[in-house]
């Protein structure tokens, strides 16, 4: 038998595999999700969609109904926006386009895992510019580094997945006045924040936003998000994306969704007060290092991380371990759920820190 | 504003984009859609699903339910099965492990215009070796170019579309004993045909095969698809499939239909009986040539390509005009659809020919 793995790129066999442990939980406060679920009218106009539409028929060539629908929410043009299952496929793409071997790809970190596989699955050389504290970017290194590596490919989380740090208007701006690379900004969680980013794609057609109705929009089963950019980046996209992407359901849910975003800022509110409460009450835990977010989530660091992390395991309150990613020593992280939910981790939380 | 397409690959600007002109019908025969619908009780059992699965968490991350169904299923391990929006995705990921730039990929042309977009967008080179008539893969010169070339990758469509061709087994083995490439077999539409491949995969490492739910299946609009290969290839083909890709609703889906697979099975042989049917009242139209085919569809050759794809338009029967592909001058191809439909195109066609 011939060896299956012989020509497949050493790169590839490097990566090591993205694996998920399962613990069992009560309560699941480890991957960000949105614990409120949609409005069951919006539910129910998508399980008639589902009895009525054939199955067997190719969903929209160029889902425009969907991407005229974003235009308006974000206000940015339709003819700028392609949808993809969840923004992560979308970010794929959009790497694909500028990587190979001997490109590079500048990351912040610590930051969400996949931009680096993406990167690796590409071959490129992946140059890491380091937070120095979990406040801000850290700019002078940032941008001495991308003056003296030219990257092709710049990706930011902002807010970032785990520190919860914002990029702030004036950074994006030197960044993107600075490098001609293309420079992807995740913003998976904005809509916890305040920066949107629009604006600045007017003036920098190297700009690109990826979005994702997986967080505020609670829709993480659904895998839906979008991709914005100068309309000629996104026929580019366009052309490796694959035809047919996105299923009917999903895009049917995705208008639905945005024919009724009203229903989904009560809970995004609430979501950013519990966020503040949180971090006021774990600031007041002695013991505990808890660093702001602009996203629904928490990072926080403790003496011992495998012991608070088993504390509130034995409860059943499961979050993320991330204390084993350099730079995060000791750290945990913990997603904004319902209140009692909230209430329960602050409790086992104060009796699991010494 | 700086050139937003400064940083972007060449061979990606070089692509043309896939466009599809969108044509008004009453008839639809043009994209090897399956006619007949999924029963109500496997819509009903989907809307529920929707209606109480709260949409704010994450789909299963490994997909074991459905990959446990579809080993089941095929008679392949469950470790040696990978699920994807499509079978699109997957032949993009596994093509994507081997091939970058000065890596080849062979086709047999004319096929699926797809595997040549994936790999120009890995900046491969592709090599073509053409049919030399539509009743089979062109063995002698095909082995000649394999061993001259040593391709890293090879994909074969099988039944092929457009031109109906099946690989035989004999030619398959002698193909995978020949080379060391990754050899590709896409099986779309191999439900209407005899051959599984199956066991050809248990002898070679390097056999990854692909299939859909969106043809035998009728689930075109609900993309999902799977790929079979030896488990260490699955383990790498996971490692670049993005986490959590298919939704929960399309998984949902696929395991009640394989749960209900005899659902299927006479749709699918209504959908054979009506391609012999088709094929038998075609070839006795003179000034018709129509190949042999293994698949929903049928390629047909007449003197006139856009006056016949014309005369059927008028009438609101859209069909598929492949007569620009190179090596298909003149010819069309026509979805099997339900017999009523196929009734209405015959009798159209006959007056349309001279």
């Amino acid at each position: 038998m011939k060896d299956p793995l012989k020509k497949i790129r050493p790169e590839i066999l490097k990566i090591s595999a993205y694996l998920l442990k399962p613990h069992p939980y009560s309560i699941k406060l480890n991957q960000n999700e949105n614990p409120f679920d949609a409005p069951d009218f919006i539910k129910e106009q998508l399980a008639m969609k589902v009895l009525q539409r054939p199955w067997g028929r190719y969903p929209d060539f160029y889902a425009t109904g969907l991407c005229q629908k974003l235009a308006t929410h974000t206000g940015w043009v339709p003819e700028g926006i392609t949808v993809g299952n969840g923004s992560n496929e979308l970010l794929q793409l959009a790497l694909h386009l500028v990587l190979e071997r001997g490109k590079k790809l500048l990351l912040v970190t610590p930051t969400f895992a996949l931009y680096r596989i993406i990167g690796l699955s590409n071959a490129a050389s992946i140059l890491e510019v380091s937070f120095e504290n979990f406040h801000e970017f850290p700019g002078r290194r940032l941008l001495e580094t991308i003056e003296r590596e030219s990257p092709e490919a710049l990706v930011f989380c902002s807010p970032n997945n785990p520190t919860g740090t914002s990029m702030d208007e004036g950074m994006l701006r030197q960044i993107l006045e600075l490098t001609d690379g293309l420079v992807v900004l995740d913003q998976a969680y904005h809509e916890f924040s305040e920066y949107h980013g629009i604006e600045a794609m007017k003036i920098h057609a190297h700009l690109v936003i990826t979005r994702t109705f997986s967080k505020a929009m609670a829709a993480a089963g659904l895998r839906v998000g979008y991709l914005m950019a100068h309309p000629e980046v996104i026929r580019q996209v366009n052309k490796v994306k694959l035809p047919y992407n996105v299923n009917f359901v999903t895009l049917a849910a995705a208008e639905a969704m945005l024919d009724n975003f009203s229903s989904f800022v009560r809970p995004i509110q609430e979501l950013v007060k519990e966020r503040r409460r949180l971090y006021r009450e774990m600031s007041e835990i002695d013991g505990i290092e808890v660093f702001p977010s602009q996203a629904n989530f928490l990072l926080f660091r403790v003496r011992d991380a495998a012991r608070v992390f088993g504390a509130l395991q034995q409860k059943g309150i499961l979050i993320r371990d991330v204390s084993s990613t350099p730079g995060l020593e000791n750290c945990l992280r913990v997603t904004v759920g319902l209140s009692h939910e909230n209430e329960q981790f602050l409790s086992v939380l104060k009796e699991s820190v010494p």
